[in-house]
């Protein structure tokens, strides 16, 4: 399903990459885009990371859990606008009990727009961090 | 509690207004608000409105209900920019047994910039519409 | 280029269709997609078919002209929720002077989840509705 | 105006307080506020300060500035959740020739929910990082 893999990224040897388009609702009156809109371009790649390592946030909310992030710093080093082509980078950092760290940026062309560490974590029921799963573990350590 | 009041807007006789900043988060690289935002604004017009009469979307999660937007036409009229102050007013056009149609506008000095219709339900568990429960209806007849 | 092409989805004989998904960002505490951000799913699908037609934001921007949403009626008929693969369709509904009427609608599968009649306008400098251009005109005929 | 004055927060020995309501929109399926809004509430308590300092983005815009955030690492340690009321803090922690640095956070009664170190800089016509004009410099030493 060529078309499908592209909607989700794809994995590369070191993560994963998403490429994005940036629209109206990503701007604002500066021009530029939004510097919190970038949180939600690399949660997209998170997630689509996730889940084509077979990790989908649907079945994990059924059995009452939800990634959530735990700590987040980014530059902001060049801006986009609209209808710019972004490709959104993700590798893995590290991986704790349960802690998972990222290394996540947004490049345009080969120029990189934003860098990013970020820490996520899964929360179980009652919001309480859970330990990471065995199944999840392993996807992310292939 | 004058502080608290202000922050939810006011009842008025004909319903509720509520005064909004906008911030760089509502605008867009045209110079004006995103059309959608002004969708937020409208929300939390319903939400204080409700609020005020005595209504809480955490006390109805809390039973599994949730009000859900069923249709909404909406013509905006003039723009609104950065800093500008706006007034959200919101009005019952109409109460059916499972629906809550509403007429809100928001306002910037005498000048109208958007006006909207809208039908909202509340939904039970399953997600399936529920019928008004009294207290909900006593407080919007009030 | 067939992945750039899917990015900004594909023309149809009736207009437009665009995949999407849905992530964290598009949903609420209700557990469903936040009425709002379906506009922005539509806004989308509404760029697409104007960025495959030859129409691009950034270059109109240039001119100081932009689009404007002028008047949206839009039906919720069903929720969608986190990890869904939604489509976006849009086709044109009719063409004035300065205005464009789209039909939209957001499907999953073979069940319409929101149907809405758009309206837009082209805004040129200093926010007055401008005449469309021939070369856009041309561009809608075709 | 004592109203006005809510509306926009207020000034405090260490920097500014601003009351804010979590809505629908913040909120996403997990059931807690979306991490990125975080980031449009610290937006706001910023502007809101700078807006009782007497510096507005409008009046920056029509001479082609705009204020932009260069770095930002913020630690999310408590979840809000819809109908909340929280408080956002800033205070100014250093400003340099070109860059503006803020200690932020956002409280619900005694708990802190974040906690940010912001970095922001003046962006004039072109998108170059500008020296801080000296009436903004007086207003933030003030």
């Amino acid at each position: 399903m060529p078309e499908q893999h592209g909607l989700s990224g794809r994995l590369t040897p070191s993560g994963h990459e998403l490429r994005q388009r940036i629209y109206f609702e990503d701007t604002d009156f500066s021009g530029r885009v939004y510097h919190a809109r970038y949180l939600h371009f690399l949660e997209r790649g998170r997630s689509d990371f996730l889940r084509l390592l077979g990790i989908g946030h649907a079945e994990l909310a059924g059995s009452g859990f939800a990634f959530a992030v735990r700590r987040l710093a980014i530059d902001f080093l060049k801006p986009a606008a609209i209808d710019d082509l972004v490709v959104v980078h993700t590798r893995k950092a590290g991986i704790g009990g349960a802690r998972i760290n990222l290394g996540q940026s947004v490049w345009k062309d080969d120029v990189p727009l934003v860098s990013a560490e970020v820490t996520i974590a899964l929360l179980g029921p009652g919001g309480r961090v859970a330990r990471l799963p065995d199944a999840i573990r392993r996807a992310l350590a292939s």
